[in-house]
């Protein structure tokens, strides 16, 4: 299957420069980009009519399935809105609760451009068939406290060559919240694997000081020294690491995913993602989950890192917009190890979305890539393309399912799971 | 013409409740809201399949013809972006540059759900113009500091009693740009007339400084001392005033004004709105000019109200989410004087927007009012419609005239002023 763009603008993110001119899909991968395309006549041909082609945005940290509790608990203090809003809720979940939920959120990030996400969640199998199904890109996070070692090593090795739409990494939820002997028992096997650890990892003040409480030290300090780093880790949300803290990083290739939206809503804390960049950190852009930012919209995310730190350094001119697109594609795609898919080349997967410079936000063009950061937003998204497979274009879903369908499962579920 | 919605969830920001029923426009106004209606039959019904009905958002303060600098000026600090940017530009503007360019603004105010505007920018004919022409609501502020004192009120006398679409404000662009003489000159026009005058007001610490070292006066202050607001006052920003101006503010009416994305990118500050609200001022919301936006989407300021609230507070339950939709509809409605059009009311003008609840986002639902503040974005305006008129369904325009050809015109306009 040939598709080719023509009079399209191409902004491949392996630098800045857009050109105009045509790309070739060749089943699920990118076969040419230029100015002409002159071989094999393709079996579809899309008028880009001057829009931009782009990689697809990668969400580099989420609870997918956490669609339930959205504008469940706006405007709670945070131990409100977890202990006595989301645990309860998820008491409740039935096995395939997750499944359905998941796909009801994937929708969210085919219509935002997205075309791969990272759930940290449980029942990896339900993820697994939800973003199968759908067709999205997902690298699962082990995170249940209760799921045997031997299960993340299964997970880890089978789901890793599953093929191009999942891939698993090693995982803890977070230091606060698993004991000391699971967290050893997780370091051995990153260590045996040779695997990085993501974690949620100094995202409020109080989970900072509760660690130094129970362990005499900084979590990232805590847990390199128990070797859970020393095959490189991801840390989300990262809005209180300490000089030393962000050393370690460093050494140990822990890369950060900030998620501005949730830890705002939170009040949390900003990430002081300029300084992380000042000192070589790879950075990644996450949404978190519907709970508690309450869209999965990496356009607000992008605008957030950027003005965050132009209002907390009281500086206009740093945390260029150029840097955070890169960071919520390429820095992503880095983050996730999904290589094959970071920038548009030939050669790569064809995650490919197309922008809609014909919106009003977008008008009159300037400088393009920027102002995707400063003035963009989901209804800019024309065209959302995953492995060379259109399933998003003009506002329509191009699935084999009813749309209407994933929404009323996962209101009848979200219905039990409040009831 | 009678135009009935039915199946429609209907928010009229008179209360957070929402009713499920049929809504009737008769010509340019609401005439029935209620469960059943059973009147004449509508020339025309339209189906809203659970979609939600609500005031259009009004943007209470903007430069809109400024879309010509949209992205222009990124990530430079403000000084730079002012003088090195946009006055150059501005400098080559020839006499219908503004009325093109007004009207590609307007198209991101329809797309985003937006009916009433409120301009403060040079030549007002051409402003007027774009709007009428275009139909959407527009209360145009005096600033042009060469413009005579005769010419604003004869602005003010004759465009407020022009139709329903177009109001007029007397105003002045901030006390840092305007000469004392000029300012006092405005004062005595604003107390013959009996109107509130509007400005930039506490915009930056600089600004403040600038003030106090030429005054010896905060500018509230200093402006009060004037007389400029004894029949009251709107207040574009107002980051940083003392305890003292929001007495004063208090005191003489003067209305807020807040910009915050506007104000992030150029690291201005952050208005402190809930302490406002807790002495009583009304708050409406503004885009500012796209120049430094760079969207003009009242979407995300919404989100930004709320969260830079809860971040600055590091409080997660503080600035609810209703009271900002609230901010955004009926507070801005006030600020503008729009008494006509700030709720869904029968008799009100039907300056109404249809909600897509099957937008992912707004997925599965819960509550829908919060969520659009936490999770909408322009992508989920279906409908715009203003004074009865349709003027965007289902990402179409229905406007009298061809939207490339606005575009092609900003741009002609913009790359000659860029150039």
């Amino acid at each position: 299957m040939l598709t080719l763009f023509k009079n399209a603008r191409i902004l491949s993110m392996q630098d800045d420069k857009i050109i105009f001119g045509e790309l070739l899909v060749k089943d699920e991968r990118i076969a040419f980009i230029g100015e002409h395309y002159q071989g094999e006549k393709p079996d579809k041909t899309i008028d880009c009519e001057g829009n931009l082609l782009m990689p697809g945005f990668k969400n580099a940290h989420a609870h997918t399935a956490m669609v339930f509790a959205r504008s469940a608990s706006d405007d709670l203090p945070l131990h409100n809105w977890l202990f006595d809003c989301i645990f309860p809720m998820e008491e409740k979940f039935k096995k395939d609760d997750i499944y359905h939920l998941t796909k009801c959120g994937i929708l969210e990030y085919i219509s935002g451009g997205i075309t791969a996400a990272s759930d940290m969640y449980f029942e990896v199998p339900e993820i697994v068939k939800a973003s199968e199904e759908l067709g999205i890109k997902n690298v699962i996070v082990a995170t249940k406290l209760s799921e045997p070692i031997e299960s993340i090593r299964n997970n880890y090795l089978t789901l890793n060559k599953k093929g191009s739409l999942i891939s698993y990494m090693v995982g803890i939820h977070a230091e606060y919240t698993t004991p000391k002997e699971r967290i050893i028992d997780i370091a051995k096997l990153a260590n045996e694997l040779k695997a990085p650890v993501a974690l949620h990892l100094g995202e409020t003040e109080h989970e900072v000081q509760g660690c130094i409480d129970r362990y005499g030290m900084t979590p990232v300090k805590f847990l390199d020294s128990l070797g859970l780093f020393n095959y490189g880790g991801v840390a989300y949300h990262a809005n209180y690491f300490t000089d030393e803290e962000i050393k370690i990083c460093k050494e140990k290739g822990i890369k950060i995913v900030t998620c501005p939206a949730s830890n705002a809503k939170l009040a949390s804390g900003i990430c002081p993602v300029s300084k992380y960049v000042e000192n070589g950190l790879t950075i990644a852009v996450g949404t978190d989950g519907a709970g508690s930012n309450n869209s999965l919209d990496m356009f607000k995310e992008m605008y957030l890192v950027s003005v965050l730190q132009k209002l907390s350094h009281k500086d206009a001119s740093i945390m260029d917009g150029f840097d955070v697109l890169k960071m919520a594609t390429v820095g992503s795609a880095k983050v996730l190890g999904l290589n094959e898919c970071d920038v548009l080349k030939e050669g790569k997967y064809a995650d490919i979305i197309m922008i809609d410079l014909k919106s009003p936000s977008m008008q009159p063009l300037n400088n393009i890539a920027k102002n995707i950061v400063y003035a963009g937003s989901k209804d800019i998204v024309k065209m959302t393309m995953i492995n060379g497979k259109i399933l998003y274009f003009d506002h329509k879903f191009y699935i084999d399912e009813d749309v209407n369908e994933i929404y009323k499962k996962a209101q009848e579920i979200t219905n039990r799971l409040r009831g």
